[in-house]
Formats: structure tokens, C-alpha cells, sequence
């Protein structure tokens, strides 16, 4: 019998036929029964004849597979597999945890620490290899990255292959925002005819990740377009929807996102807010392992203006946390608060320097970013863009992946690690009331130690009237740009003022005295 | 005949009763007539049998005046006085001019570079000599400062003298939040019996301030109080009201700002916020001289948690600028779109080291307020809280005056300069449209400058897409913490990129070719 380890991927191949258009006309689907439960999948087409269905089982012991189909030789066909134990490495796919934090299914402490390589599928093969090296190297353990190919500035070249069967129409060199408006007798592909070998391409990167220990935060959706998969209509968006969540929905490691910066698209008229919520549904409705499901903004938060346009309703039930777009981070309690869930800060401006604002941060600015998310009780992300000259053909890690030339990441990685060796299975935010100026606060969930984040501010005394009374602590001076850990001789209590060397970027590691 | 300036303080003596209560009992008014032109202005008592009425005529020419009064011997006295030209460096009192900015009444330009003392007036003769010197040797033009004494951290030193007849039944060398919730048993002062001496102290202190050229931001009620000076209640706070406006509204450089952080007064339950709203509308009904008005803030604005308390609305027709205080400085495009008013950020967290987040500020973050605040079309104000150790009692800029140990104020200085010598009478603020960590960009009021200032973001590659089409500029780069200038050999349009050293606290001085 067929063995499968729970929360690996298992996938029953079947031969069928290959006439027609094998992605409209056949359907398949395969019920998965173990004792009581059962579950009805969606399967797909590989191209060549050959068909799959694939799932992701959570209950150790024997599955049986029975498949149902419009095409007779699909049809009725039974299998079993044994469901074994998890291998060491493998604690299941990432879940909505205690409400605003997340863990691995199997309990397992999981806080992301992302970073952002939008286009690095499309690049050369050594590159890919480079962007996997590179993530061995760092703490990250989410990856966002796009399902469709990306056409922006300082990302011109075209992939060697598509989605979809078709060539484009219009191509060009330098990237103009027009390109995007593209009319329909401009795009040269046919949406019905899905390309395998483009997917399955993804799919292998998809598992290179898995294999590192990184999340892969799939894009479905983004702006960056001039083929037309960003203005495929509803239609086809449903097609290429179940689609990719019938191949890629067995992989543990997958989170959606339903769109970058979909009120970009949104403007541009591709697809109206309650569209983008129809999708959102769909995909919680396909995807039969209930992984993780957001969409990213562009527009900053409403403030008292009122006129921000389009920032969605993320109270909706289909999506489990918020991966926002913003450098205004006293939001982050508000909207743990407000909306109960994770939340995601998936941009806070990258380190780099070029012209565009989102992308000139320096270093300082990214790790301060992790820094004041994390100890509000949220998550951040990194991304790296930087250039040697305009329309630069070297690769940046934001859109290609490669190599980070940045000074942030040893920082994060640095963060990360302090988090991990002192208990820290998620954060629970203290002393959130202040203006977004103050210092980030966070605890252990044991209550026995915390961090306390000054940024670039520099008080030389300080009082931490939010302790709790009758508690006392030891601390160590972090030096957070410099990486050093110093045991500082003091007790600190709710009351007595202390004293710090006048820096900026420090932060307190205080431990209960019992 | 007496002879007064234009918008110098003309001033009637009387002789009087100074027996039973003459802040209660008796009244004295005079009317001012200049032509068709007639005002009624209400005098004060300054002690020892002496009555004064004061006015700022703004009419050359011969003015004509009438006393009334419940008593006999102040009634029905006449005299008359010359206004004549005002003198070379009398502008007169600063107004708002164009809806968004301020001008001195004879149109000449003034754009606030504020700073803040609180306590100044309340401190050792050597101090105050201090301050006006340290105020001389900058650029700073208007000051804030408090009317009533001061009780606070690092402030806890008693006056020499009191406002009112009386003493404190309880006073302590420490601070403690709670002395502020006085109870009326506990209040040891005659709120019916006003002190000239302290009157005519600080009356002495804002003519010194004018012959600085500094506005006096009069702070008139305040939260920081352990005498009972923030509860007395509407018929003494309307006493008093009545009293310091006719007491100094005849000077030109005073600036009537009703309370600091009058929403931790409401806390407190001193006063609700209609009460603020009616002592508002007093102060514009009282003030012969319309001087500037508003009212200040602790809490941050508004956002879309929608909790924050007690935002004030200033909209109110007495409120003629908004006086905030925030970091929040990409309000400030927002505040001006909204209120159709002058902004002011009278406090972004000073320059200082102590162990309070306001006042923890790097002298690059007070620098980088004004820079973000002024190009975007409002106006900052700087202040200074350097301690040496916890309890010090070294003199505290913010608090007591004195000498300046920060780096801030040069950068302001320069910036100040930059502004005046290149025509920004004010600041059309330009591009702020983006979120908050864009680039701020001020244009000059004929539109040939431009001012873009790029904070603590490191663009090495800039397009500017917001300049005009079809104009070109030339470049000085602006090294604002180092306080240099550099002439580029780049011509600057809407279209082209162009390369600049990766470095924080740049700005480009552009200026229209022609």
C-alpha cells in the first residue's frame, strides 16, 4: 500500500484523455475517506494526458481514494494509502494561533519573519539556486513571491515561458505604467488553455522552499501586468483559481494571498472590491487544507481624512489575517484589537536606494520596522532594493531574489534569535497605549521576561512605570545595530529610574528575579 | 498731546478706591474713537489705587478717549492721544494671512520657528537674562510659555511669587501626578484677589520677548498645577480671563493660546470640553486687538480606532490656527485641507535624553520634524529636555529656560535662513499626495524654488515626477545636519533620473532655469 506521512503530499496519478481543451471540458474529483471523515478534492490536468489529484492528510492510519469524473476512464477509481507519523522536520502547515499569533499544526512555535522576492521563479536558473542559497543563509521562513510573471520597473525582461498557451502582443524594454492599461485585443493568450510546465515550475520552487523550512506566500493576483492575467475576468479567474489550489493546496508550506496591492487593480478597474471578496471565498471554499488566506494593500490606512480609498473590510471570514502594507505601525494594536486576528505588516518599506519611496529605507529603518511590529504583537517583512544605477540590470532581491547586499538582515536574523532563545513562541504586546514614538514593549507568553525596544530614540534615564508592581527584574543592554548582548548590573522595578548609555537603537532584555 | 506708535501699547492711568475688593467690585471701560471708528476696551486694576486701560490703536491719526466706570472717580474722564507711524522694526501683531499661513500686520512675512519654555518667567533673574540671550542668539520667533506657575517632573521648585493672594497648603520637593487632584479644602489661594506684582512681572518678560522680535504663545491655562490655578471654576477662570486680556492685548506680540494639553485637564475633570469652548469664545470677545488664538493638545489625533478623546474641533470660529501636537506630520497636508487654517506642530517630541518618550528625541528626529513639517505647509516648534541625572536641577530649556546643550537648534537656524534667503515668505507645500515617509516638498510663493527635503531616507537614484512639465531647475544639494550647501551640475525635470550621494538628511534646493 502507498505510503504518505501526515502533512505530506499525497497525489494519485491517472492516464485520461488529451483531445479537446482537458481544462474546461473533463473534471475530476477524488473523495478521501478515513474512518468517519471524508472529503471531496479537486483534481487537474499535468498536461499529456495525465491527470492528478492530490491532498494533504492530517489523520495518521488508512485513506481510501475513490474518484469521480465526466470522463469514464477517470471515473471510479479506488485506492488506499497509509497516512505514517510526520518526520522530525515536518510540524505541518502554519495556523491561526491563540487568535493573533500563529503556530505549525502540530503546536510547534511559528513567528514569520518574511521577506520578499516577487519574480525570483522567472529568473535564471542559477539565480534561483542563488535565492535558495541565500535564504539558507538568513533567518527568514516566508517567502512572498507571485504565481504570474511581473512586468515593473527594473523588471523588463520577459519570462521564458507563460501560463497560459498565447505569446504576447506588445513587449518592451523600459517599463511604463501605461503598459498596464492594456486593452483586450492586446492580449495574445488564451486563458482557457493553462500551460503545465509553467506551474510545475513553480511548484518544484514551491518545494525547494518547503524543504529550507520557508513559507511560500503566493501571490495569486498583482497589477505588475502587461499579458492580461490581471484582467482575465471572472471567468477565468475561477479557472486558474481551482486550478492552482488543486496542485498546490497538498503543500504545507503554502499561504494565499489573494493579491499584491489589490487596490491598485482596483483602481485600474480590472476588478471592483466585492470581486476580490468573491475570489476570497472561492479560495477558502477550493482549498480543502484551510491554509492561511489574506490580500495586501497599497493605500496607506484610513486616518481621520476619511477618503483613503479601498482599505478592505478584514473582518471578512475568509480571511484569516491581515498583510498590510504600512510604515504607520501604532496601527498594529489597534488592529489586533479591532479585528482579533494576525496581523502581517508584509511591507514597511524596504532597505535600498532607488527613487521610490517604499524602496529607500535604510537599514537602520528596516530592522526598526521588526523591531516595533514584533513587540506590538505583530509581524514583519523585509525587502531589499538596491540598484548600482538607474534601469540596472543587477539583480534585486525584491524582485529577483540572488543576493542581499543589505545590512539589515544579520540584524533580523540577530532579532530573531533573541526572540527564539529566550522563550518567545509569540509576543504579547505591553504598553501599547502610548503614541507610536514610544518604545516597543513585548513579553514572553510566560510573563518571565521582556523586551523593550528604544529605536531611534535617546533616553538616557528611564522609568518603566509599566511593569508590573511588585516585580523585579535583571537586565542586558542589546545593542541592536551592533548585534552585542551586555548583563547590566541593575534591578529594575515599576518605580526607580535608570540610567542608559544616551544611544540610539538599544533595547532591554529584562528576566524575572525570583 | 500723548503720542503712541501704530500698534504700540497706549496706555490710561487713573487713580482710584483701592479699598473692599477692586478686582470685584469696580469696573472701568474706555471708549477708543479714531473717526467713524469706536471700540470699547475694558481696563484692569494694577494695585495701590491704580487703574489702567491699554489699547493698540492701528489707525494713524488722533484718537479720542472716554472712560465709564461704577465708580465715580474713574468715570467720564477724557483725553486724547496721536498714533503715529510705527517705528522701523514694528511690523505689528502676526495675523493669518491667505487662510493657511501668518503675515505681520504690515504684510511682511512671518513664518513661526517657535520654541518652548513653559516656566521661564517663574525662574531666578540670572536665568531669565539667560534665556533672552540664548533666545538672541537664535532664530527662534515666537516662544511658548505659561501664564500660571508650573508643577512637573524636573519643575517643582516653588515660585518666588503667586497669582492670586494666598499660599499653598501643600506643596512637596517631589513630584507626584496625584498633587494634581487638588481637592478644594486643599486650596489655600483667593481667587477674588489677583497679584498685580505677578501680573506686571510677566507683562515685563513678554515686552522683553518683543524686543527680541519673539511672539509670546501665552499659554493661559494649564494642567501642571498643584495650587488650584486649573480648577477655579468658570467664575474665577473668567476673572482672570478678563483680567490678562486687558492687561496685555495692547502688546503686538502676544499670542493667546488657551490651554496646553487641555484634554488631560478634561481627564482630570477640571474641565469638560464646552467649558473650553465658551472660555474660547471669551478670549475673541474680550481682545480689542484679535490676536491669534487656539488651543493645545496631549492626545494623538484621531485615526480609525476612532477612541482617541477629545480631539478639539477647530473648526470653532474662535480658533483662528490649529496648535497640535503630534508626530504624526503627514496629518498635516490632511489638517490643512480640512480646517482651512495655519498648522502649527507646537510640540513633535524635543530634543532631549529624559525618560519620557516626548522628550527623547535625537537632535536629527527635532531637526527632522521642522524639515517634514515646513515643506508640507505648517509650522514646527522646538524645545529642549537634556538632563544630567534623574532629579537634576540643572536648568531644563523646555521647563526653566536658560542655555541651549542640544544640536537641534543650529540645524533650525540654518533652515530658517535657507527659507528667508531664497523667497519662502511661506511654503506651498507640494507632492503630498503620498504616505507620510515621502519625500516633504515646499515650493517658494512665485513658484521659481523648490525646497525637497529626503529625512532619513537614502535615495541614490531620485526622479521627481511632481515638478511641473516643461520646466527645468538647477540642483544645490543641502546637507542639512552639516548645515552645507553644493552646487550639482544637473539640470532637473519631470522625466529624468538622476544620482545623488546615498546619504541620510539630504535635501535639493532647486531653482527654476528661465
Amino acid at each position: 500500500m502507498d505510503k504518505c506521512e501526515k502533512w505530506g503530499s499525497y497525489e494519485l496519478t491517472l492516464n485520461g484523455p488529451s483531445d479537446g481543451n482537458p481544462f474546461i471540458d473533463n473534471n475530476l474529483f477524488a473523495t478521501f475517506t478515513h474512518d468517519n471523515f471524508s472529503i471531496k478534492i479537486r483534481g487537474f490536468y499535468d498536461g499529456n494526458g495525465i491527470y492528478k489529484v492530490r491532498y494533504m492528510p492530517e489523520l495518521i492510519g488508512t485513506w481510501k481514494v475513490t474518484t469521480e469524473s465526466n470522463v469514464e476512464v477517470l471515473s471510479n477509481k479506488t485506492t488506499e494509502f497509509e497516512c505514517t507519523s510526520p518526520s522530525e522536520d515536518n510540524h505541518g502547515p502554519v495556523r491561526v494561533s491563540g487568535k493573533t499569533h500563529f503556530a505549525y499544526a502540530d503546536g510547534t512555535s511559528y513567528m514569520p519573519f518574511g521577506t520578499t522576492a516577487y519574480a525570483w521563479v522567472f529568473q535564471s536558473n542559477e539565480r534561483q539556486k542563488q535565492t535558495l542559497k541565500t535564504l539558507s543563509e538568513n533567518k527568514f521562513n516566508k517567502l512572498r513571491m507571485l504565481t504570474f510573471p511581473k512586468n515593473y520597473n527594473y523588471n523588463t525582461i520577459e519570462p521564458d515561458i507563460y501560463p497560459y498557451e498565447g505569446a504576447p502582443k506588445k513587449v518592451s524594454d523600459t517599463f511604463d505604467f501605461n503598459s498596464w492599461s492594456l486593452k483586450p485585443e492586446d492580449i495574445g493568450f488564451d486563458f482557457s488553455k493553462i500551460n503545465p510546465t509553467y506551474f510545475q515550475h513553480l511548484e518544484n520552487r514551491i518545494k525547494d522552499l518547503d524543504n529550507l523550512g520557508v513559507e511560500a506566500d503566493l501571490i495569486l493576483f498583482h497589477p505588475y501586468d502587461h499579458w492580461g492575467f490581471a484582467r482575465m475576468g471572472e471567468k477565468y479567474d475561477k479557472l486558474y483559481l481551482k486550478y492552482i489550489i488543486a496542485r498546490l493546496a497538498s503543500y504545507k508550506n503554502i499561504w494565499w494571498s489573494l493579491a499584491n496591492e489589490y487596490d491598485l487593480l482596483a483602481m485600474a478597474g480590472q476588478k471592483p472590491l466585492e470581486a476580490w471578496d468573491k475570489l476570497g471565498e472561492l479560495v477558502k471554499e477550493e482549498d480543502p487544507s484551510e491554509h492561511l488566506i489574506s490580500i495586501h494593500n497599497w493605500y496607506d490606512p484610513p486616518t481621520n481624512k476619511g477618503t483613503r480609498k479601498n482599505w478592505f473590510d478584514y473582518t471578512k471570514p475568509w480571511i484569516t489575517h491581515l498583510s498590510v502594507q504600512t510604515d504607520e505601525l501604532f496601527f498594529v494594536p489597534q488592529w489586533l484589537e479591532k479585528y482579533q486576528k494576525p496581523v502581517v505588516v508584509d511591507e514597511c518599506r524596504y532597505e535600498g536606494n532607488i527613487e521610490l519611496g517604499w524602496g529607500d529605507n535604510t537599514a537602520h529603518g528596516m530592522m526598526d520596522c521588526f523591531y516595533r511590529t514584533v513587540l506590538r504583537g505583530g509581524y514583519a517583512t523585509h525587502g531589499e532594493t538596491y540598484i548600482d544605477k538607474p534601469n540596472t540590470k543587477r539583480s534585486i532581491w525584491w524582485a529577483h531574489g540572488g543576493i542581499l547586499y543589505g545590512q539589515s538582515q544579520k540584524r533580523i536574523n540577530f532579532f530573531k534569535d533573541l526572540l527564539d532563545n529566550n522563550g518567545f513562541n509569540y509576543v504579547k504586546p505591553m504598553a501599547t497605549e502610548g503614541p507610536h514614538w514610544e518604545l516597543a514593549v513585548g513579553q514572553s507568553p510566560d510573563d518571565s521576561k521582556i523586551i523593550a525596544y528604544f529605536g531611534a530614540n535617546q533616553p538616557e534615564f528611564e522609568q518603566f512605570d509599566f511593569l508590573p508592581k511588585d516585580k523585579k527584574y535583571s537586565a542586558k543592554l542589546i545593542d541592536t545595530w551592533n548585534m552585542t548582548t551586555k548583563d547590566l548590573n541593575i534591578e529594575i522595578n515599576n518605580t526607580d529610574m535608570f540610567q542608559l548609555p544616551r544611544s540610539e537603537y538599544q533595547a532591554l532584555l529584562l528576566t524575572e528575579k525570583k
